[in-house]
């Protein structure tokens, strides 16, 4: 393999990324980007640290890629095929681990941690308050407390507070009203302190200890890896306060969905055709004039495509910002609605607006972000027809209107919604939101029936159109595998007569191109299966506390969401919920799930083929 | 398609299911057929309903039989390909029919049921106690009250109570004692109680009745197929009491594994090479002289297939005799080792007997039943290297190895188990259990741990080894399958290169061999995914009562063991639980997948494929 030609693309990644970098600083200074809401009232001018976390992430990304460039200096020889997968592949990995660095230096606040004052003195640290040997050793039964009395201390309102906030209002929960919320909330919390209160030799002391812990490198790069595969997953359990997140480091958050969506249509889309499905079909549909050189030509439709992406997420910022949004969110959400990311910069995402007329614009722009660019280009070019004759894009609005009918229908049968606009709008949303792939939210659809969550955790699996931003298999797949599973049925008993795929009325045929359909599937079933007997191996029942038999299904969800880059799933990691309390190990896997799945497999598992590297 | 031909074959096939139906008679005396325990306490000398019942069918059966031959009797002309797969097909369908009768005929009785007198008179009738207008309506509370009510009651030890004896202890349960017993049970009994107390005009009256109901002919249905498809899942909840399931009639449940075995074995096995992955494999493995025509190779094979399977049936009985059995219980648990079944003549399964020589020596069986009957009879032929260098049947043997490994080591971990011994037999036992597809019980594994049920689902999908009696999806399929993904993986960046799947050394590609494997595990995915939503969707939240949560994780698991025919699943259709509880619709649906599962899928989804008949 040419190396050094490997390596001068990369070193221009590292620039590029140093540059977007740049973007965020400006946030930094209070006057720009403090929180609408809060009127300035953290005090401080500047945010000092992301403002240095980022100034040294990017002295970093400079070094690394003027390093690389250099060695790279003299490559001659053209890109071959494994030369494209190195770039791809790598550039994903270099980009998370680049990317991380901002989260990581400027000690963003992963979420609450509590521990309880145990005269026991069973040594409990705060930052693995979930994780202890279990499942090889039954757990201690105070690990599951310190979980519950967490829960129900935010559950009564104390998230969003900072470090010193919540330890100055746990001392007040010796005021008898509060206590009796706490109590109420669960039987196991009343349990807890009860212990606490018999063997506490000081009655004065508070019965726990509470603060924020910060993000370690491995968060920070589930946090970068979410955010560059365009996935939306986050560890981080408040965004909404800048001592918790900086505001400069949310803006970083969001952009890694820009650069993410942009390189997947420039690098992946245009340069690699997109996987098995994609190749045959993106070749016909590929704008750019068709007698000049492959090179020529894919240059050509990577410059289109990334214009198209610029143009709408300009689009749209505008929109939002005329919509009322200020324009440090209307950004941050156009980054995550194009890229199909799902990077909110409130809590409770999109839900925090409240505002069907968002909801809606932002519903219009996750649909053109999971379609075809190629089809978009073919409109702007008017020829709309082109769109609407597409017999992929026709399948993926046929899902999306039947889904929503299903969850509307049945949201209103369990009286999940009250009116219908109301049951239109959510469900219209939640299910364009899961089906490109972005992962926004405006209501908890993990309080829906057993069979709206079952239609969503289908949905995850089926994914935008392919040359889109949309991650997941694509539609394009799915009527591929179907329609050959059914000609090889009917080759079953008629073993003599051949019959060709097509699709819309064209033979698309091609030399193992139903094999190719298939390889995909399998190895997205092995991915799935392998991964989920990791997590309900490797991941300690006292992650999901008092729910523990929804372990199986949690983890389903959480590996589903991950590989098909959704963002939330159900239970433990839904709507309302967060990764931040899982294992490492775990978080690791869901990061390299996320780069599998964002990058359709191949080029990813390939780096780890021994094979691959042996040519050097 | 040739249909006199077809019709004939299944006439013989008739004749041979009135032939088996003959030897399940004499087991409605008492003086032969009596459970030993009870020592001839019903005072009846025979079942007349069974005796009568199976007499019936005898008749249907012949009837049937001779009209088909009739008809068929000038067939003329040769088996192609096609005829094969409807003569196998529709057998299966014609041998579920008619073995349902006897089920139906004598009018088993399938489980409890209660009703609870309500003042309100609403109009609860006993057979649909689980099944309303659900999903699309919100459920009466009194219709899971019901179900609590009658857990409580059975919990309480009322389970194997005639439905006299039922009314007449129910009548009792005013006695303080059993009331308490049964309301600490669950607090919604205790409403349905207090509900009743205060409405009851009549404070005499009781507050609920109770009775057996009837098998419908759908429960036949379903209890017939799954004893041909060597399934073993079942709708009975309470076998060891004649007055509720005459003696012959479990005779009968038993023989239809036995001859679903056999039907396997000699017409899937021998004449149709078993499918996909069978096909290439198989033709290498058969025995027989290879220098004759096909025809006579095919007859011979399967002779000698059915003569291992017989004689190790034989074997096993006298063994079971020996080690203590009643004939009957030695024939039925014999049946259903030898055919993978799982069908026993105790609610407790083989845990009834509480051996461990018994639970070892089914062990063994249950091994030798899942293997390949080529390399069985290799071993015969004193060929035993033939058996031991077979990759199958080594990784076979790894996999019983590494999941009992895992299952006793999660078992010791949790404290399942308390000796090593006790730990060693409950996990070997329950793997080779499931691998095979047996699906006979010693432990309730519903109780273990999370990681332990993902374990046992997973092992669901393995299957035994090609060319035997178990079902699933065989170990072969999983070795190839996970051997061309391999391959596809290193084309996608060596286009060029190409190597050939190899087994054992040995060079197996065929035309079309990787693709066919690949489309075998789409199609088991497509079955597997559509039926899940199927179940989710149809089947009313009311038959999980108070544990609706696990509705999505107990239904893939319903599907999974019934389309891989294993019998008992988790949850709701767990170890000690049944089907019985579930609505009609959803019966239908696991009696067809039963039946897709067993055939191995094109055979049976060909007979709904227009196109499959439209040369007739």
């Amino acid at each position: 393999m040419n190396l050094r030609l490997v390596s001068r693309q990369l070193g221009i990644i590292s620039l590029l990324i140093s540059g977007t970098m740049l973007c965020s600083l400006p946030w930094a200074f209070s006057s720009i980007g403090q929180a609408a809401e809060d009127g300035g009232s953290t005090g401080a001018t500047m945010e000092g640290r992301g403002f240095t976390a980022i100034l040294c992430s990017i002295s970093v990304c400079l070094l690394v890629g003027l390093l690389l460039i250099r060695w790279g200096r003299q490559a001659t020889g053209q890109l071959y095929r494994k030369e494209a997968m190195a770039i791809v592949g790598l550039s994903w990995f270099l980009a998370t681990l680049l990317g991380a660095l901002p989260f990581w230096l400027s000690g963003v606040h992963r979420g609450p941690a509590v521990r309880i004052s145990d005269s026991n003195a069973i040594p409990l640290l705060y930052d693995d308050r979930f994780f202890g040997l279990q499942p090889w050793q039954p757990q201690p039964a105070v690990t599951r407390d310190q979980g519950v009395v967490l829960r129900a201390l935010l559950q009564a309102g104390f998230q969003g507070l900072t470090e010193e906030q919540l330890i100055e209002q746990s001392q007040l929960k010796r005021s008898p009203e509060i206590l009796e919320q706490l109590r109420s909330t669960n039987a196991m919390w009343e349990s807890a302190i009860r212990k606490n209160t018999n063997h506490s030799s000081d009655p004065e002391q508070p019965r726990f200890q509470i603060r924020w812990i910060k993000a370690t490198f491995i968060d920070a790069l589930f946090e970068s890896q979410s955010g560059f595969s365009t996935t939306g997953a986050t560890v981080l359990s408040d965004l909404e306060d800048p001592r918790l997140v900086p505001r400069c480091i949310l803006f970083w958050r969001s952009s890694t969905h820009f650069l993410g969506g942009l390189g997947i249509i420039v690098l992946f889309v245009a340069i690699l055709g997109q996987g098995s499905a994609g190749k045959a079909l993106m070749r016909a549909e590929m704008p750019g004039p068709n007698k000049e050189g492959t090179q020529t030509r894919m240059q050509q439709t990577a410059q289109i495509f990334a214009a198209i992406y610029g143009g709408l997420t300009i689009l749209l910022t505008l929109l939002l910002y005329v919509e009322g949004l200020p324009l440090f969110d209307a950004l941050c959400h156009a980054f995550g609605t194009m890229a199909t990311g799902g990077f909110s910069t409130y809590n409770k995402s999109v839900g925090h607006f409240d505002s069907a007329l968002i909801d809606y614009t932002i519903v219009v722009f996750m649909i053109l972000a999971g379609t075809n660019f190629a089809l978009l280009y073919a409109v702007c070019c008017f020829k709309p027809k082109k769109l609407f004759s597409n017999v992929e894009w026709r399948t993926y609005m046929g899902i999306i209107l039947l889904a929503t009918l299903l969850i509307v229908g049945l949201g209103l049968a369990y009286e999940h919604f009250e009116t219908y606009s109301e049951a239109f709008r959510h469900g219209l949303f939640q299910v364009v939101a899961i089906l490109t792939t972005t992962g926004f939210g405006t209501r908890d659809f993990d309080t829906w029936s057993n069979m709206g969550r079952a239609v969503l955790l289908l949905l995850m699996f089926c994914g935008g159109c392919a040359g889109s931003t949309g991650g997941g298999m694509k539609v394009i797949r799915h009527i591929l595998f179907l329609k050959t599973l059914k000609l090889e049925v009917e080759q079953a008993f008629h073993p003599t007569v051949v019959r060709t795929l097509r699709l819309g009325g064209e033979n698309i045929e091609g030399p193992g191109l139903r094999k190719s359909i298939l390889v995909y599937f399998g190895l997205i079933l092995v991915c799935f299966i392998f991964s989920w007997m990791a997590i309900v191996t490797f991941e300690p029942d006292a992650t999901w506390g008092d729910t523990v038999e929804h372990k199986l299904i949690d983890s389903a969800s959480a590996v589903a969401s991950t590989l098909n880059n959704i963002g939330p799933g159900l239970g433990t990691v839904g709507a309302t919920q967060n990764y931040g309390h899982f294992s490492w190990p775990s978080k690791l896997l869901f990061t390299w799930l996320m780069m599998v799945g964002r990058l359709e497999i191949f080029v990813i598992l390939v780096l780890f083929w021994p094979r691959f590297w042996r040519s050097l």
